[in-house]
């Protein structure tokens, strides 16, 4: 593997977004949610998704230069229409409206519709916790996994995510898809050539299997449970927006020129208006440190809260970079050979 | 198995409550909760739970006369303080201010404080939805999940729960616990002399078992996932409203002198200020229709939404009556001679 690193990738995102034209803030939200993702060290939602990006404003699908629509519908509640730009900038948007929101009323929930993919939906929701405040972020997304005694797809692998701020670290952050595994995991296995685990995904009759390469989708997490969660997401992102469901939803990958037409939800809460914010903070952090000291069953795998493994990786790789192969460095470097960007890599 | 009507098991429960001097509003609650839960089937938080509380009346744990003290802090946010009284009465109080709020400024948020077991999150967040709101209520509970690497119980089952209106039928309602099984079927596959499935529970050292009468502790549901959850759930309960977390919570079970200290967060959201409620009922209608028509894995079992079992046992309950022992029965006849009620058991 190679590194690029974080300030590297971003300045050949962003410069590559400003050369297609695309809007300066909206470059800089799109730039910022794919770094940070990256250093976090979700690499499925991080850099590697410019070049889909690229190729999907010069298809037509997303809109470089958007003209939001914001609806002050009640005190706390906002409909955003993202105009078809990228769900990072439209999600940052909604979360800045929330935020305000919170400030004022106590609590915020803003709806995105029109919108593109918004990455990870830890980015929103991340930003919210550092207003000191509860955030909550969702989106659909299409068709991939499973429902619970069924053979095809129907939602998408919708993830459910929850920050709150913790005294003398980042925040606590759950960020959750709602398949056991990704599909991106599942790429992995068959690059390696390894096996799948049982009853993760099924081919595409819809039957278990732990052939890495027949896996056409995704069982959820925990069989019902993970299917209602999911359910429950399409409702605040589908439902509350008007936005297509689950089997209706464009392709992420196919037919680029299409439009998503996707829908997200981003909510704040204050949190000094139910406690003081210092003892939440501190007693945040009592509950996850007593958490992490918690007697092993396993003496090599320590206790760990949601959230921990992506902090662990961000200190890492804000000093060694983002983990990339070779092939990938490659691409990043012919970004900047095209758009002329001229930054420097090493 | 024997039965008794819903009608029955309201009348005996609420008039053994009123004739020890509990509140009659206090009393409708617990009753309706109760009977409420029994009918959807829910029979580990449903009628037969009235023994334990009327116990924790007599011990001293339960205030069956509380006075609350509620404090708006925000528009939208809202502390109440059960004064030690039923969660279910509690809870309810809780979930009118959230609809009122939601009325007024599109949402409510309400931490409930010194509260006790408030019985099955449904029927707060079912509530809601009915006022044509989308519903959350969560509540945390005393330890008995082990966190992911770890070899004793933590957090609670602590339950998720999310509510919203349909076209035709009652609400789309999730109410999951955040283990893989309840600690109730422990019980019910112990009482049958049957093994486990593998990896749902732990002896008391943390060793995955599946010797049913061996386990002592539960396994989240998804590994880090569920766990991930359970810990959301107690930074709402437990975090906002200053009560204890998983292993500083006293035990519902043991020593019935100790007050519990619960926290609950009853949520409610104005649908018809995202979109027109006519609408969003349609299409959740025909989401959840198209999911139970999709194509069957076996023949024999059809794709549900969650809350469908439970929409189905009320439908046979309201006419069958309640499933209960002939134990079960002789424990509600007693009370009813102990009270002088005259119920009606046919």
């Amino acid at each position: 593997m190679e590194n690029i690193s974080g300030i590297a990738a971003k300045e050949i995102i962003k410069g590559s977004l400003l050369k297609e034209k695309v809007d300066e803030q909206v470059s800089e939200y799109v730039a910022q949610g794919l770094v940070s993702t990256s250093l976090r060290g979700t690499d499925s939602h991080g850099i590697r998704l410019i070049h889909h990006y690229l190729a999907g404003i010069k298809s037509g699908r997303i809109n470089p230069c958007p003209s939001y629509f914001v609806e002050k519908r009640m005190p706390t509640i906002a409909v955003l229409d993202a105009d078809h730009t990228f769900g990072h900038a439209a999600g940052m948007e909604a979360a800045k409206i929330a935020i305000e929101m919170a400030d004022e009323y106590g609590s915020g929930n803003v709806v995105v519709k029109n919108s593109s993919h918004f990455g990870a939906a830890a980015y929103f929701a991340l930003e919210i916790a550092e207003h000191d405040m509860i955030g909550t972020s969702y989106t659909h997304s299409d068709s991939l996994i499973i429902p619970t005694h069924g053979k095809r797809s129907f939602l998408g692998n919708n993830p459910v995510c929850f920050t709150a701020p913790v005294k003398g670290e980042g925040p606590f952050c759950l960020d959750m898809a709602t398949s056991i595994i990704t599909f991106n995991a599942v790429r992995q296995l068959q690059e390696r050539g390894e096996k799948a685990p049982e009853n993760v995904g099924t081919d595409k009759n819809g039957i278990p299997t732990t052939n890495a390469n027949e896996i056409k989708m995704l069982l959820p997490v925990g069989t019902y449970k993970g299917y209602g969660l999911s359910l429950m997401v399409e409702v605040l992102c589908s439902m509350l927006s008007g936005m297509p469901y689950g089997p209706h939803i464009s392709k992420m990958f196919e037919d680029l020129g299409k439009k998503r037409y996707l829908g997200h939800f981003v909510g704040a809460m204050n949190i000094s208006a139910f406690i003081d914010i210092n003892l939440f903070k501190e007693r945040m952090a009592d509950m996850i440190n007593e958490l992490r000291n918690e007697p092993r069953l396993d003496e090599g795998q320590s206790v760990m809260v949601a959230g921990d493994p992506e902090k662990n990786r961000f200190l890492d790789r804000n000093i060694d970079g983002i983990p990339v192969t070779g092939q990938e460095l490659k691409d990043f470097e012919a970004l900047d050979k095209k758009y002329q960007l001229g930054v420097e890599m090493e």
